[in-house]
């Protein structure tokens, strides 16, 4: 075992703090990363604070990782010290179900290993996440990460990234289509990237006017504020696939008719209280409504490769680890342009 | 104008009785036909009861026809005096938006003519249905009929049959699938036959245990009844599509839990009130959910040579036009395997 750092919280109510634990000792397969940044998702909050249930403390949160590989097991083949790797929301998976044999370990049947909060295929422990020094991971679940981009802001790439990435190829937004993106938080100023540099007409809608001019600066063409019912009436039947990044409580059926005859839309999050659907926005105009989790590994490496060719990341704002419960806080409120990315230089500062 | 006599409601209150009225002398690109038979769709009774809401009285109901031609305008070429014809929900659409030009009149974005009760594109009348003695349609939307089957069991192929082949045929049942129907009625026993027809492993829900049998008959190689959580249960993420025939209020929940990661389920009814959608049973698995209506005018046709080619029919009683007012009764009971057709002969003796 390695002495780790990390900041953790040691129960639902308590805030995250200094927390000193063990990590494995690299099998062969193994790659141990020294963490340079990790990503503030909004799910860290969530089951920080058991919102959902099941949580188990004390808790590391952190699944948006990159940093430098600094050991290697006497097997591993793609990594060497010294290269940068990033990890994900998953850490593990069975690795013989039909979805991870299609390289879909996000849909796993027998359920993936979470990067934290999770009991680990690997010994009887449970996983620490990103919020911490360092990291040992199976390199089938690394990614291999380019030094042509702003290191910190490839952090989120590896959950916000993937996550709207793999929705907008698995239902083939391009050119010539007319495409929706709901709410402009850290998934949707990365899905209003990724539609556009796919070639599609992209469409912010926001319940916040303030947004208008930075989606147009994200890549949006046009900005439509949800709660105006005419600027919604306007686009009636005219939107190829809308992806919807809200997980508030919504009302969906206000945006399923703005889809196209065999439009789709997809839902990226669980609200609180199921909504009600009329289902005549899809039987009249024979409309999807579908969901999408993350994405594979293989596709989460097309991804990142894929933001390097074309120079996409994350819009941050950096802070320091002791920063983190503050950050929360801000998150709750919206205030973050468009994701925290911790710089875990600063946790030794703290130990 | 040409003589018609049928059976209409005056009123939304009111029983149906024999009706008097005129239909037009066919145009050039028209087709009259001397009706034999006409299917009682459970739509039918919400429009006569104004359900919905907009009906327009007089109503003279009925959109599964089947008779013979019996005479042809000047530029008709697809049918001759003598000839079987079936009309079905549409009577006419625009002819020039997207879904017109693409044979999917169902969807036409100006909306289609339906074949009782809508405003007629021909002059200012209301169109009048089958439960008719002749009605006089454009030949576009006039479908040929095979004299190898039982002409009264064809009837409700026009409505039932087309409106469960349509998504069974766009989600791409075949061999090697387990695919779901739910409710065996009017169209749930047209889906069954279809889906087995089409070499998929058919299994069908029901609320009602009487029914097991009655659906083996008609092809299913599994019934479950949908009350019982334990036989729901051992479904689970199991099935590749589920076509839900059901419109009274249900939990869609349960059945998209029995999807497969993928798998597709598609509404065919509209409940009165809005079911809750649990978001995650569509995010964690990458499901679908859609709807479809009806089926365009080439499909329609491509499912009576179906039909033709593989003897199915529907499973029908028949009644005398004099008997309308009970079957809605009975229909309302569940009391009818599985579609109610009257035979139009008797509409001459009632005069």
């Amino acid at each position: 075992m390695t002495a780790a750092l990390g900041y953790a919280a040691e129960s639902a109510k308590a805030p995250l703090t200094s927390f000193a634990f063990e990590r494995r000792t690299p099998g062969a397969h193994d790659v141990r990363i020294e963490i340079a940044y990790c990503g503030v998702c909004h799910s860290d909050l969530h089951q920080v604070r058991d919102e959902w249930g099941g949580s188990v403390f004390p808790m590391v949160p952190g699944h948006e990782i990159v940093g430098r590989v600094v050991e290697v097991g006497a097997h591993v083949k793609g990594y060497k010290v010294g290269d940068l790797a990033g990890v994900g929301c998953m850490v593990d998976s069975c690795r013989s179900c039909p979805s991870c044999a299609e390289g879909l370990e996000q849909y796993c049947e027998q359920g993936f290993t979470g990067t934290y909060g999770a009991k680990s295929r690997v010994g009887d422990g449970i996983t620490y996440g990103g919020y911490s020094n360092h990291i040992v991971v199976d390199e089938a679940f690394v990614l291999r990460v380019s030094d042509k981009l702003d290191l910190a802001a490839v952090a989120p790439l590896l959950c916000a990234g993937i996550t709207t990435y793999s929705p907008l190829r698995h239902w083939k937004v391009g050119p010539g289509q007319k495409v929706g993106i709901v709410g402009l938080g850290g998934l949707g100023h990365m899905a209003v990237k990724f539609a556009k540099a796919f070639g599609a007409h992209v469409v912010l809608f926001t319940t916040s006017p303030g947004k208008g001019e930075d989606a147009k600066r994200l890549g949006a063409s046009e900005v439509v504020i949800s709660k105006n019912k005419d600027e919604m009436k306007a686009h009636a039947r005219s939107f190829d696939f809308i992806l919807d990044t809200v997980s508030a409580p919504h009302d969906i059926n206000a945006y399923l008719a703005l889809l196209k005859r065999d439009g789709a839309m997809t839902l990226l999050g669980v609200p609180d209280t199921p909504p009600m659907l009329q289902f005549q926005h899809l039987i009249f105009s024979r409309r999807q409504l579908g969901g999408s989790l993350i994405g594979g590994i293989q596709e989460t490496q097309e991804m990142l490769d894929f933001c390097a060719e074309h120079g996409i990341v994350s819009d941050i704002e950096l802070i320091p680890m002791q920063q983190i419960n503050e950050a929360y806080e801000r998150m709750l409120k919206s205030d973050v342009k468009y994701r925290f990315v911790i710089d875990i230089a600063t946790l030794k500062q703290a130990a």
